[in-house]
């Protein structure tokens, strides 16, 4: 029941190093495998000035324009937001859907969105009137096809409704965004945070058609980012081959940790360059093991033989996970 | 008109050096006296940590308990925000009057709380369900008497209102927060950027009771705050020795700056330890005359004779708005 409880925490976020420190009584130098968040991170240069100062409205159009060049989307609909996870719930305030989806498994920040939005397990829009899904989906990396999503993008648009398509780990893969088909009512988001390494930055975009771009531009007001997610933002958006090779380092990566964990003996269900689903008969006890080895993984509320391992920073992690797997309880998922 | 044009930019917000130089074709070190950002910045130090990781929820606790000791409020109800400004914007989503009023002369984001509030010159608050007022007000520097205030607030309570009190230049004044009060139906903002000058930062708190307070939480989500903000806010909040220091360099210089404008045949009529607010016939010629010496100052698109003065950084700064103003023409107000 403890060991339950202390699972618990971590199924709602990754990335909570303190609470698993103190948890687990585990003082070592801990490998966050718990987030889909890159261990290598853009080199990012503070200005003490950007910390001082209002930021600039020039500033901000030039942050946005240089994303909106890589994302394919027009730079006037691409909204800086202090992260993609407020973007979402604002988007949930202004969208204002009477019946919507949540495409499973969802990301806690796609049910808070709305106050009771439905679960479904495949793409419908009969009944809806807003569906929200995560493109590659997370935990298990799977990529909606394109072209059936433009037929629920445009079913959605018949009814005033609402397609909303959350990206943001859909950077690593390199394929392009689904705001470059600029469909009716569709909203997508990205974030900078995962692909760049960048989460403590808080800086997502949200792109959205006219009327509700307006309307999110008047709620979040003259400085929606900080003055450092400006300035690193617009250097990380506008250096394609740091991109280019940020996108090498991590499927190369990803590709290490999953043979890895196959030849572990755990059955890699899914994942992107950013993270492998694995599944095993007890997840918790794999959990609480790699733990005890100063390693986090995330474990699921919803699914009690699903583990998400993400990407260590180097061999020497690598290594770690390999040494902490020999010892692991790797039991068979139920079948 | 083409210098009307040039002036409009400027009522918006202050901080637009950028523009400014565009605007007057002033190439040179511009002294920012456009905004009530103090010149001399908290020290603060940026841990690479903080921009990679997503920030701890236990650290977003330590910055609200920091926060929450200086203005006396309840932690649990004290709720960081990625700026004051967004906070005012998402308190006007979540509180939801229908007929609000805004104490005169108005931050430009108490405007955009709601659709159409009211502009009232008194506090009143028959006919209204909600009042939003900054104490010290913005760019007069009234200080709203707190008894009235506190009758306006049971009063507001009684009707199921809300009194906002925007509190954005209080911390110079160092006399207590209303939220200390514990008023019903009251809402307090507080903001980072102007008394520890790290505007750049955008962190800000809503202290709000129970039941709107878990509302904001819930559309936040947690992580309403970068990391910098959340290791610089817990930093300076605690720090109340530089505190007391800040609050006696900032009226020191705010004395000086005063002194200097009435004697310079300005007449000053307001103000707080941030910025002195001064009338003159025709505050634009003023305005354009310091910009075209590169001295960057606030005018006001509701009054033609206003203009805001803030703090200069040092001694060199204040002896160039000296010399800028023997050759302004400081015309005499309509009487």
């Amino acid at each position: 029941m403890a060991a339950a409880r202390a699972i618990a925490a971590f199924t709602v976020h990754g990335g909570r190093i303190g609470l698993a420190r103190a948890a687990f009584a585990v003082d070592a130098d801990w490998i966050d495998l718990s987030t889909g968040i890159s261990p290598w991170a853009y080199p990012a240069r503070i200005d003490p000035a950007d910390l001082h100062q209002l930021p600039d409205p020039a500033g901000l159009v030039a942050l946005e324009t240089a994303a909106a060049a890589v994302f394919g989307s027009d730079p006037a609909q691409t909204i800086a937001v202090p992260g993609s996870d407020i973007g979402l719930r604002l988007v949930g305030a202004l969208a204002g859907a009477q019946r919507p989806a949540v495409l499973g498994p969802g990301y806690s920040g796609h049910l808070a969105m709305w106050s009771a939005p439905q679960m479904v397990d495949a793409l419908v829009t009969a009944g809806h009137d807003a569906l929200v899904l995560a493109r590659p989906g997370n935990p298990d990396g799977m990529i909606v096809d394109r072209q059936q999503l433009g037929v629920a993008a445009r079913e959605l648009a018949a009814k005033d409704g609402w397609l909303i398509v959350d990206e943001a780990y859909a950077d690593a893969g390199g394929e392009p965004s689904i705001a470059a088909e600029r469909w009716p009512a569709t909203i997508v988001l990205r974030s900078l945070g995962k692909f760049f390494g960048l989460a403590g930055v808080r800086l997502g975009f949200v792109i959205a058609p006219p009327p509700l771009a307006g309307r999110l531009r008047r709620m979040l007001g003259d400085w929606p980012v900080s003055g450092p997610a400006i300035t690193i933002g617009t250097a990380a958006y506008a250096d394609t081959p740091w991109q280019a090779g940020q996108r090498t380092r991590m499927t190369g990566m990803a590709a290490e940790v999953t043979a890895l964990l196959a030849a572990a003996g755990l059955t890699p269900v899914g994942g992107t360059s950013c993270f492998t689903l694995v599944e095993t008969g007890d997840a918790a006890a794999l959990f609480t093991h790699l733990a005890e080895h100063a390693i986090l993984t995330r474990p699921f509320a919803d699914n009690p033989h699903r583990l998400r391992i993400g990407l260590p920073p180097d061999a020497q992690g690598l290594a770690r996970l390999a040494s902490a797997l020999q010892t692991a309880p790797q039991s068979r998922p139920p079948t």
